[in-house]
């Protein structure tokens, strides 16, 4: 069989999740289109549809919902190790730390056993990181600057309550509906990196706590996740929308990345891109005390003109990243949790594919191309003459 | 193109690193059989070959286990970070947390800016992550029992330092060869499930620390790792030599697991399982006081001799997890740790993995076979009437 760089376009598993037509800009959870469940749906209701294949009933929207208010506390000792990271540590590298820690504080290791699933673990499991997730990223962001963590509140909804939990005031409405889209529009998209990774790890029957952890990692990564972060830097060189199109046609001139702009996947507009825009533009008008958008925000609009001109014939228009971010920004959220932003929303399709790997699982072992060398013989260190060359490192200061 | 459950078969990277030869039960590193590495070289120097590709002349070597010795070396704040675990934390899951945590305590998130690869970071964190991870594992054996930790040794090889970190005596040096044999013999197999995580999570450029914590994750599965602590209380129910044959048959006959016996890539004995046998039996014999094997190591040769008449035309016979379980046994460790000490060891290969996966890079990102639903129409809560069926677990104590 052939060998194909980042296994691109090869099958990897059957999956019921959730489908992508890039040709047409069309993404479906279970069938149904982000589009709609952008507007109606709630992150609750979504991440039920995404685990269990259907939309649920009010009593089992209700009875979940229940139970992710009552799972948002978090252990002082999970806080304690918080405490002992480094205060610079990356939102994303504090979210792996903790998440893996839950394997212990949530033990179970036998989830699997004799072949049969113990339902009731895998079900409270899920709750228990879903609703740890945004506990976690909101505490961090008091806790990393110094101060104590604001508790969660049981009185509100996932979004409102994050919300809460980040500014420590009572949560807009309108804002919240629009976090609210935006955990929908992340929540999943088919067999990227972060997913693959849950995948596979989660393959071995690792415990889901850890598998969670190592797609946090996979996500962390700069060609995963973090352009949305890169957006808002990009956004904010740029400053006014009269300069955008000199900063573009300069980047594109040099064969820069521009940021949030083009997706493997998508011929067409990114539709979570469309959605979030239109979404984004009648909040942001309501808001504003002028009747003018932003200029962060008209910048924006500006970039995806001069973009569209100069690469819409290739197919490259925004994704979504290119508009969560400006929105978060507008939310008053810290660019650096932008990307733990989208973990705790990626956390419900994460979960929903671990769940889907364990019903036919197989454990991943590809192959590889061997192209080393050949036999060799071991020479004792005195006949030796070439060695490795000198390329380790000279480490002046280890202990540091 | 076709979907292969688990992806066997299929090439997914081009490698240098190791090759097997399941046929003739061959194992190479670098081209180097490991038989020969097992008996003349150190894990020191295996791990240099593993990571550059050739074998260091004296001075590199001593410049690398100088530089391996002066990071053994574990922060506070990072026991603080294992002090705030449960004390019934696996040693696989404390490796997760606080090798997902030295992303913040040595952090680098450019080491690849630009397309260019910072050598010296990539270089240091190689070392610095190796060397922490037996501190760790040696570490926690103490902490878990509620004990303070014994601080490693500089004057102490690799292998010596951790016998001498897990048992606070001073290490004797036939069993710190044949530990560091056995170090030797689990540093690499090719593409398995927690190297293929190390390459898909390395392929996001994520931080190197981050990568192998979830490798660990991976590794930490008991379909991947912890098959060595399995066999020795395999071992233990049996009890004496004479009582392995009913066992086994027992076993056989109800299609149940033999521990320690077959390896899918391997159709004659796991060259490492030879080899292991060998070293130990001479090891056991010569610190025996009565002259005689230890009852265990009789009763593994009855099982392997019952296994091979019963499975030997099958191509099952022991792997590396049979020996290797006895002889950290007889080592004095605590089964709990086995897994543990593979993840010490394997360090070594994941990091060439993950530096191998940098020269190259590209994200992984393979596709599904989507079999889910065609386009549903979103109806309202009042209109719904089946909803998810009732799977929803009923949680009693959800703060727990």
């Amino acid at each position: 069989m052939q060998y194909i760089p980042g296994l691109a376009g090869v099958p990897a598993t059957e999956s019921k999740i959730s489908y992508i037509d890039g040709q047409k800009g069309l993404l479906t959870y279970r069938g149904y289109n982000i589009m709609e469940l952008a507007e109606k749906s709630s992150f609750e209701e979504t991440t039920l549809l995404l685990l269990f294949g259907e939309l649920p009933t009010r009593d089992e929207l209700n009875d979940f919902d229940q139970q992710l208010r009552a799972n948002r506390r978090v252990k002082y000792n999970i806080r304690e190790i918080m405490k002992n990271l480094p205060e610079t540590t990356h939102p994303m590298h504090m979210l792996q730390v903790v998440v893996a820690s839950l394997a212990s504080f949530y033990p179970s290791t036998e989830y699997m056993k004799g072949g049969t699933e113990n339902q009731d673990y895998i079900n409270d499991v899920t709750v228990k990181i879903i609703a740890h997730m945004a506990t976690l990223v909101a505490q961090w962001e008091h806790m990393r600057n110094g101060y104590d963590p604001i508790e969660p509140r049981k009185d509100l909804t996932y979004a409102e309550n994050f919300l809460y939990m980040v500014t420590g005031e009572e949560p807009d409405p309108d804002w919240a509906r629009l976090l609210d889209a935006c955990l929908i529009l992340h929540a999943e998209h088919t067999i990227n990196a972060s997913t693959f990774t849950t995948m596979v790890t989660g393959s071995t029957l690792a415990n889901p706590c850890s598998v969670i952890s190592s797609a946090i990692a996979s996500l962390s990564g700069p060609l995963h996740g973090g352009a949305n972060q890169m957006v808002i830097e990009m956004l904010e060189k740029i400053g006014r929308p009269e300069n955008a199109r000199a900063f573009i046609e300069d980047r594109l001139a040099n064969k820069k990345v521009i940021w949030g702009m083009g997706h493997r996947e998508y011929k067409t507009k990114d539709p979570r891109a469309t959605i979030l825009q239109q979404l984004s533009e009648k909040l942001l008008l309501k808001k504003s005390e002028s009747g003018e958008l932003s200029q962060m925000f008209e910048t924006a609009l500006e970039v995806e003109r001069v973009c569209e001109e100069h690469l819409g014939h290739k197919g490259v228009y925004p994704n979504v990243d290119f508009y969560s971010g400006i929105l978060y920004k507008e939310m008053g959220f810290d660019p650096k949790m932008f990307t733990s932003i989208f973990a705790v929303a990626r956390s419900a399709g994460w979960m929903a594919h671990w769940r889907e790997q364990l019903q036919n699982n197989k454990i991943f072992r590809p192959t590889q191309v061997y192209t080393g060398a050949g036999n060799s013989c071991y020479l004792s260190l005195d006949q030796r003459s070439d060695g490795i060359r000198g390329v380790l490192s000279k480490q002046n200061n280890p202990d540091a």
